[in-house]
């Protein structure tokens, strides 16, 4: 069975446009960068998402995080809280790799900035991470310092889907899962966005699944059998758009990424370490002041209901492309991930209500 | 078109066991006691819930809050978080009667505690409210000192559903919307434990109702003009358990309730004060130490999946029983609000998605 | 003994140098307004923060709120916190007559406004209190919904000290508390600005009372048996700026309110619902959107330490205001609370360390 | 000038008695190791805290944290916080080094729980920094996997403090800082307990230092230019104690901490990442359920201000004991930071007020 997206199944998701590729790099300026592990009982990788491509450290961003659940090990949530920005790309990988992608991402801030740690502070990567121990041997621990720069050097405007970069070994409702990505674009008085999202998906029992409203998921779990392993997962969601907003607005459109989520049938189980992060482009933060006040634009707060929307009809869809755009894949010890387009094939279904 | 409850029409949310009656007050000791002002201009009222039927001043339930979307008023969840605990019943009711709920809360602490302002300390008020402006003449303030103390006078058992106490002049999805209620029923190793739910709901659009997966608010939404009001509603969403948890946990379980609302439709829009209080009612806590330490059971984290996934399916449970169990209303101005029964009759649309 | 500032009795707290008057009034456009009801066992009263003196719900200002200690009973911080904004003046009053203040300010607004209720939502008053038992018989409630009303009316430049206000009845240190102000100007490379605070102090035992680093409530406490009441006290903080400022970074502002505190001795015991409270009057939000984008300014987060150290000397300046500024009372059941300057000059100390 | 701790000066910290090391080991095993890299340019370390002696990542201790100003890149604490438990040892070092302290944690539980990653999922690993960049050459990332395994493997209930450990290299009032520690003991009526704390000192201002109420940093800075370097500084602070209580509770006293930096003269500058975390010894959370019933014990809310006491006096006698026992340092570029104890000596100062 081909892969696909969901859109190109007849399924649409929500009310609003996707941008022209329905992507996070819909985003003007933004990139993503994937190296894929897929070797025998090696099934992980990178996924790098590099918000603009000036100097970052030079010119951060407007940035916040949401816990949904917090059992994650996400690091650099604390500083992009506190100060509200971003000066590092965004790097996902497997659990147990958290510390080989943060040294990585500082070495190579420390390569591009000889400032950091003699005439300025010092940097705060931003390292997000799913399990990906059913389909790849975790304790091995692939990933390696260069296969992270490999993924920020290569980073580029298209996006590979389903089971690549960080999402190579996922599990998402049982199914294989892995990377996402949608986009959606609103219209203001003052001007036309893109909030755009990527997901590494990782989390779901196969029984809850659910497809604009269809349970598809109970379908198959009568059907087969699906991996016994209990809801060890997490979905990384990363949320990039250009909308003029500050901090506290970019934190509440974060917050409604679970809608998104629950739509697919998500319960936020106890072992999902669910963790949104997003930036604005909308603005740049000089590193040191200059004297004068910063100006921020932001929107009315009577017109974010538009990105609430978009945030959690992207999210939605970036799930179900994790899904529908998944490979099957054969990991650790044998372990078999079935897609769920083979599993449509397989039963004679399809995804639409009727 | 009569009013009926979700289940009862064919429609099963989730995959756990309802208790008993199917509400709140299947948590033994929890009961409510309602209000409802009705007259013309007047759409209004009160809910109150009583944690149990002792003193709760004199032993405190722990409890915790938690806020989906802050635009709204809700008082006493500082101190609520703080000591994680609950020491009044919680009280419902229109936005600007929040002080008159509070003063009147106050009241009956008074009386019933003399120490209270003497040998003791204060007391901390817990207040809900939502915005129910389009069927009531809310600057009128309808609700009395007196109505508060007779709902909570009168609490029991049976919880009416619908057009009734603070669910009076609600409005959910542009529908009559209005009190709900729910409850499920978890087995864990050591015992069989009760999650349920009460809310009030005033929020949402038309076209984003989904009931069990079917879009029959874009249905209905084609078919009428519904109410053009912005969306400046809210959810009350009030969680009672008899599991033994923490604080921590229960804030856990409360997260949850945001996956029912999300399965509703509900997008969290920037006017709706989503706002989640709950309670356990498996230990209780003396007011005053007695120079032993207090022995809290608690279930392991690994157990509370099972409360996850009913404290979301009661909630979604408890918005559809509020939608199908509302009496239409005309209020303030001549309003009307249709009921979906109502709407669901003269389309000839049934709820099943086939 | 005379009443008197700290400063004037040679003490001089932090480095920065305070505004005009040395009171959260030096910042442009606030005003306080302050009812006193003292007489025997009513030892009470109001008091109401103005921030700025055209249409504060036309005209939002940019606002926060921190929960130092959270045993206490607040109101409408969730909202200021979600939306950003303050959209009434605060008023201050004693722990069980919140629901009247509540109810006070919230006929105060729909008498200014209309359109409340019926072409726009409702309106977010907040409230914050501590409780004056002790000194005050507060079962009696002898807060009015007039007291309120006449306190934000009646709001001036001046600002009285000590016993006064929702000061009337409160103990702080084991000495008699109250009403304290205070401010201080910062310089940065674009503007001079000013951070003013206005406590109510009601917390602390007197053994921990520190002066400027001069331990003064050990050598008390070793002269004479302070109240025996446990600290069930409290302190409110209203910080007010016209710093432009995010709300993220005035929350950061906040914060720092506790250094002043912690160098006046509070180990912020269990008992005390220490909240602070803040606004910038540099940018007004308006009520509704006007098709175009708002533009706030803010200051870089380099720049930030000034309006830190501002306000930990402001609080700690405002706390010791409240004390030596403050009048004996003898008030419910013939309690009565020394003043520091009754002792001081009874057992001849002076507050200089040498 | 011999180093010293500041009892040993003459100065006595609070009210309470300290337990019979005076160090966070004087709770029942809690063991510390530290790893001193210092050779010229190199000046940093690690510092590990040991909770227990047994398998903590199968008996796990109830654990929070709090951010006191988040400018900092500590590791772990989502899933801290969530879970409210620790399964690691709580790993200190130098800022660039957080990647590589994390993967040695990693490795170091791998091989202790063959289970990880196979028959349960991934581990948590806590690391705390401080930024070291004035006399360590940062950039070099001196710090590798075996000297954390070494820091751990080594701990014992001795504890080294100044210029050692993860202490090595920091500054604190632009003086020598490091390693701190200090305890209380606290009576309640069911039993005697400890909380001891351990710092790293990286923060603040020669001008803002404070003693005992003593303003020793004004009189120094009058002598001395101290350092010129903004403070980019932190201070990493650990509190164990074996007090029964809930994470609720433990993260209450955690916010203590701050009275206690207050109190030394710390307005906790925006570039100091101050961050606490904390642990009880009393229960222990086993990895996996049994089908039994939690028992947890807990101290009722009215006796918790003992704690809170404890925390803070220990807090401010640890921030000064890393200041008198540090030893001068000469490291990257020749950058020297002269000790407290050595400006004693030369300016012929000592500490008491009088």
């Amino acid at each position: 069975m081909r892969t696909a997206r969901i859109r190109d199944l007849g399924i649409k998701i929500g009310e609003l446009d996707a941008g022209p590729v329905n992507s996070i790099t819909d985003v003007e300026g933004v990139t993503v960068g994937q190296v894929t592990l897929s070797d025998g009982d090696k099934q992980t990788g990178v996924t790098a998402i590099v918000p603009h491509q000036d100097s970052l450290f030079e010119e951060k961003l407007i940035a916040s995080s949401h816990v949904i659940n917090g059992f994650g090990k996400t690091m650099g949530t604390i500083q992009l809280n506190e100060l509200g920005s971003l000066e590092t790309p965004i790097v996902l990988t497997n659990t147990l790799s958290i510390g080989t992608a943060a040294e990585a991402v500082i070495d190579y801030m420390l390569e591009r900035h000889p400032q950091i740690g003699r005439t300025t502070g010092t940097v705060n990567p931003v390292i997000g991470e799913c399990n990906d121990m059913i389909l790849n041997d975790i304790r091995a621990q692939p990933v390696k310092n260069e296969h992270v720069r490999q993924a920020l050097n290569e980073a580029s405007k298209d996006v590979k889907e389903g089971s690549v970069g960080a999402g190579t070994g996922m599990v998402c409702y049982s199914l294989k899962g892995g990377v996402g990505t949608s986009s959606r674009v609103i219209h203001l008085p003052h001007g036309t966005y893109t909030v755009g999202v990527l997901v590494i998906t990782n989390f779901g029992k196969l029984s809850d699944l659910s497809i604009s409203g269809h349970p598809i998921g109970k379908k198959l779990s009568q059907k087969i059998k699906a991996h016994e392993t209990p809801d060890k997962g997490s979905v990384m969601i990363i949320v990039a758009c250009d909308l003029p907003v500050s901090q506290r607005q970019l934190n509440r459109i974060l917050k409604r990424s679970v809608t998104g989520l629950s739509r697919t049938g998500s319960i936020i189980s106890n072992g999902s370490g669910d963790i949104a992060i997003g930036f604005s482009t909308a603005a740049k933060i000089p590193h040191e002041p200059d004297g004068e006040l910063l100006s921020i634009s932001t929107i009315h707060e009577e017109e974010i209901d538009h990105a609430f929307r978009a945030a959690g009809e992207a999210v939605e869809e970036a799930v179900l492309n994790s899904l529908t755009a998944a490979d099957s894949v054969t990991g650790r010890d044998g372990n078999y991930l079935p897609t769920l387009m083979e599993l449509l094939h397989t039963y004679q279904l399809n995804l639409s209500p009727n």
